[in-house]
């Protein structure tokens, strides 16, 4: 691993020159970026990456990355675009194999941040087991992005031989989390606004597709999975049911997993926990009956935050979410209209 | 097609929600972008697309376009972002299939040049014979992104049992260029400088693989393909030798097709045309006594902007591109160290 590069010029940042495809773009790929990337594909230098074909079908996923501030409690903005997509890829079922890596970088971003964000990338593509495969690098002018904005597509090798998706969503199924939720938004928001709840509340990016395969592995029988990024888990879960038309859906509030920490930072924020984005939980939707056995094989794991059966798909009201509190009152919880917490992936 | 959308709420321009994960993002997917793109992947609604194996290799490339100004003569950034992906493919042999849709929107970008970009994507998805199967739109503050940047990620199906790469390269080898170099690049400054070129140069972004279908399907043995883009001819022909490091390269001048406007804007500018972008310009490298018939296959097609043998591969001075003058004179073409024209696609 190349941890110091220095550009030979002595620049301590990067220049527009270094998107201009001339030398110092191939001094930032061949010095910096490639040797903590390194493989075979991206050593070639062609326009694309050719590889091998796959024995089932490729699943294929996108995202950017636009999170403010870079670095947050716990992680960075190179972690997150790795463990972010690999988690779209794995929800569907499909094992992270294979990324591009699209880096769009503000002119006077320092090499040394630079460096380390890359490194995260790459020591995080080790631990998902996947590869960059082919990237592109841009710079833009001061003020024209914040630091850095990253893409990353995801290839993906689908694991189940039935859909893992909405469409599979039945009357009584049971709806389980796999962990607390609304730790990465906080822990994000606390950071950039200084709050100083970042000593107790760090982010949960990390990788599901290890969760995935055990409970592909089990003789579970998975209807559907959905991580918690963007909106949370009432975003996530209404738009599951919206995309089905046909159900909806009921929480119980006091199985919800949040931490008292998340809680009480919500409180003084006025936000809702149900609603800030984690970037390391999904829900998992089994049919009925099948509940408690996904709760006692995630938590058989031993990196398992703590997986909670905390609801159902229900026939009553379609495309509505409600949450039963503990005096027997329900709510209905809706998409929100507004943007609560931009930038926070 | 849905040319009207008009959001609910009237905004006439994007708003931070938009790119919130709540309602407005919905709205904006559902009545804006996915009726312009069109087809069932992207409206299963799920964080992967599952798409059938391949029968031949895939092919992976991405490209961040961050172009400015989004819109110049002839074309705009979402034309320019699926053509440059397409052809990232087109010249590694790859017939372009899927392509990812990754969006970062500056708040306050107006509704009405969002839907003009998203239109011209999916006609030249149509064009091109592909598709947006997943995607992300991502929202941030005004003066955080520069109108839009637009990610595309394209996944192709190799065409050729032989690789086409730089590998390929060997002394004697003959290089065609498939038209005049330089429109794309200074199109896109003469818009943004305000420098009044843009009446008579206008952009050269097109798709590639036609031709380069035709050249496959030839008895051609096609050693090398490179679209010109960032860097122009000479930087990419540069890129070439130098990954395969035992060659170099020779350039007639006289022989490279440059427009007359271009040449004249680019004396008036102080730039070399061969070192200008294009956008759907490529070099193809074939090997010795087969040039010319490259030449008259690629200018039998109706739409070929004029093909021309332009130089060749040798071994007299490796890693090195020279070019002759009329007069007999020679000198290097070195990669430039600094910013050219930067933001350029």
């Amino acid at each position: 691993m190349n941890k110091c590069y220095v550009p030979k010029n002595n620049f301590d940042t990067v220049q527009l020159a270094h998107g201009s495809g001339g030398k110092l773009t191939l001094e930032l790929l061949n010095d910096l970026i490639f040797p903590l990337l390194n493989n075979q594909s991206i050593n070639s230098r062609h326009d694309g990456a050719t590889v091998p074909r796959f024995k089932n079908n490729p699943v294929i996923t996108t995202d950017s990355y636009v999170i403010d501030p870079l670095f947050f409690p716990n992680s960075n903005i190179g972690e997150l675009a790795i463990n972010g997509t690999a988690n779209d890829l794995a929800v569907c079922g499909a094992k992270p194999r294979y990324f591009s890596l699209g880096l769009i970088i503000e002119e006077g971003l320092k090499i040394s941040l630079l460096t380390t964000i890359i490194e995260s990338i790459g020591k995080t593509l080790t631990r998902v087991d996947g590869q960059i495969i082919t990237g592109d690098t841009k710079v833009v002018e001061r003020g024209q992005a914040d630091g850095i904005f990253i893409n990353t597509t995801g290839i993906g090798e689908l694991q189940t031989a039935h859909p893992i998706n909405s469409q599979n969503l039945t009357p009584g199924d049971e709806i389980i989390v796999d962990g607390p939720v609304g730790d990465h938004g906080i822990a994000v928001l606390s950071r950039r606004e200084n709050l100083g709840f970042d000593s107790q509340i760090i982010s949960d990016t990390r990788s599901l597709w290890p969760e995935v395969e055990t409970l592909l592995n089990s003789s579970i029988k998975v209807h559907c999975l959905r991580d918690l990024t963007r909106g949370g888990l009432a975003t996530n879960l209404l738009e599951l049911i919206q995309t089905k038309k046909t159900v909806g859906a009921c929480m119980d509030s006091w199985k919800i997993p949040v931490k008292e920490e998340v809680k009480a930072a919500c409180e003084i924020l006025g936000i809702d926990p149900l609603y800030v984005a984690c970037e390391g939980r999904m829900v998992i939707i089994v049919p009925a009956g099948q509940g408690d056995q996904t709760v006692e094989v995630l938590n058989a794991r031993q990196d398992s935050p703590g997986a909670c059966k905390i609801g159902r798909i229900t026939d009553d009201d379609p495309g509505n979410l409600t949450i039963k509190e503990p005096l027997g009152t329900t709510r209905f919880l809706r998409l929100k209209s507004g943007e609560q917490l931009p930038r926070i992936c």
